[in-house]
């Protein structure tokens, strides 16, 4: 297997660094075979290349069997003439990870870190399948001019197809319950949206759908997200509504995720930032990236003992009341890190 | 004064008339003298003229000195050529409505209705200014055929001023801080509502500005309510937004909002829907609409004393535990009404 590795900017090798050493340990008792494949991206691409995205490190990725990704951005390229966030949006059209998958799940022991009562989010545990390729955020013709600027939101019907379908099959391994979040009181997109999924149901008749608009859906997260299994929305949608879901758990550090192309290898990362504030203090929470590992060891490689080694690991290094700041707790990035390892040995 | 009443669908009829009654009641005590004049808007002018804003009602609102409208739409229109919704978004356009203004205030006795902790939503208190007639809702090309679709997201630097204006100047009114809200690190639009705000924040040194991205934002409006003061985005945005913020408050069914145009009368609606499950059976809240007949008189026709009037009433009627049942109560839309008239008398 091989991995390549992105570290990223700020927080970034911080915790890839963390994520990468709890690899190595449960690797080592599992026999589970890998190579990493190191290359800048981001912010640390553009200080070293003037690119976000260079080329080796898109032939290095196109090449790899998974990709790791920690977190990229910062005020430090605010004025570059590319900023890092650019890199992440032509490594996602590049690959064609088409695919955003985002869990949202409360576990009773984080349910006191949430903004949210007891009552209301316990038990969510849904998750936003996100078009990632598409829409507003790669729509032409894009054009800022001084007195006016636009920006097109397209869809193809068969990527609303696409993405409609990994999001019904998802369906099927879980509570067997797809929302449809889009805007077809307004939008033409949505519209289009609207029909794909009505005639595209049918063919998943163990699947129960609804169908929400985007404001609603943003209230419902809210009010009662255990309403929720398995949310289906277009790109700039499930930016919203993924970071808003991604709140209510109250441990945004720990959660990741994954994005899926047509064929080629998936990519793996942490849902929150490169953190500039906490860089090099080490307050970052590894969980994410350690997370974003078992996600990559399960889907990409069915490593599962690999997976369920880290999965122990971590559950008992937070049972002993070994947690991040973040999380309530005073461990730091390295020390959480070794707690797990040695957990693991 | 004239006012124009499009009482709308479901349940818009119920509490049009159960506000009107409370300010007929409350002018009568201050002599505030007033005319009514009601217009078919919505379903109701589908079903009567197979158009949801009729010429008649666009030209009675027009001619009026405000605009009160309760709430449109529902189920028996899904299917209809023209949409309830077509006629919002085209008397906004008409009447040039640009600024829509939502308050998102947590009072210290519905602290217990928020689906937050009562640590995180207590002091809330914050205004969102939306920009209303541009944007995705009006951008052309707008396109739907079978394999694609369009909608375009245009703004002219013009637009993005006015709205941005009208949110400083809000905020010098109240706490004198503003929190931009775009995608900057995505959108040609964003971007240039960032260079505009850069340039127009000067003339308000005395305001406090942040940017934020609009997912952090929907991040922070769940996290961190009290940060904000007056948010000003694009319609979108605002759309989204302003539905997740007024579910934190966990008092939907009270929660008025005024549509402001650059001269000509300002639209006051309730910001919930026509709530077609609950249409004649009583349950209405009445207060959205109350307080959208306040909002009114206040920034209106500075019938203070009238509003005032009012307020005092609706506090009265709360604080004697009589509330509605989306607020915790037994009481009917009627029977709120009448003790809120009692309490005017
Ligand atoms: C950094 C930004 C371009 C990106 C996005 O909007 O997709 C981020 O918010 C995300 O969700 O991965
Ligand atoms: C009904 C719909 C078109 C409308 C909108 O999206 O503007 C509504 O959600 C609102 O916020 O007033």
């Amino acid at each position: 297997a091989t991995i390549a590795v992105l570290p990223g900017d700020y927080i970034g090798p911080e915790i890839m660094q963390a994520g990468l050493a709890v690899l190595k340990a449960a690797a080592a008792t599992t026999n589970f075979d890998y190579q990493l494949k190191s290359y800048p991206f981001g912010g640390a691409a553009i200080d070293a290349t003037g690119e976000p995205l260079p080329e080796a490190t898109l032939k290095g990725a196109q090449a790899a069997d998974a990709i790791l990704l920690a977190a990229i951005g910062g005020p430090k390229w605010d004025d570059a003439p590319q900023r890092p966030e650019a890199g992440l949006l032509a490594i996602r059209k590049a690959l064609g990870l088409f695919a955003n998958i985002r869990p949202t799940q409360v576990i009773p022991a984080l349910v006191p870190r949430s903004p949210l009562k007891a009552d209301i989010v316990s038990g969510t545990d849904f998750v936003i399948v996100r078009e990632l390729t598409s829409g507003i955020y790669f729509g032409e013709p894009r054009e800022l001019a001084a007195d006016h600027a636009i920006d097109t939101m397209v869809y193809q019907a068969s990527e609303i197809e696409r993405i409609l379908r990994a999001g019904f099959e998802l369906a099927q391994t879980r509570r067997r319950h797809v929302t449809v979040v889009d805007k077809a009181n307004v939008l033409a997109t949505s519209k289009l949206w609207r029909q794909i999924a009505e005639q595209v149901a049918p063919d998943y008749p163990d699947v129960t759908v609804d169908y929400e608009y985007v404001d609603a859906a943003a209230m419902k997260i809210v009010q009662q997200p255990t309403h929720f299994d398995v949310i289906i929305t277009e790109n700039l949608f499930g930016d919203i509504l993924s970071d808003e879901a991604a709140t209510i758990t109250g441990s945004l550090g720990t959660i990741p995720s994954e994005s899926r192309g047509i064929s080629g290898p998936s990519l793996y990362e942490p849902i929150h930032g490169s953190a500039p504030d906490i860089a090099g203090t080490g307050k970052a929470d590894p969980l994410s990236m350690i997370n974003s590992i078992m996600l990559m060891l399960r889907n990409s490689f069915q490593a599962n003992t690999t997976a369920d080694k880290i999965a122990k690991a971590v559950a008992a290094t937070l049972a002993a009341g070994i947690m991040p700041p973040d999380l309530g707790g005073t461990a730091t990035t390295e020390s959480m890190t070794n707690a797990i390892i040695e957990q693991i040995k």
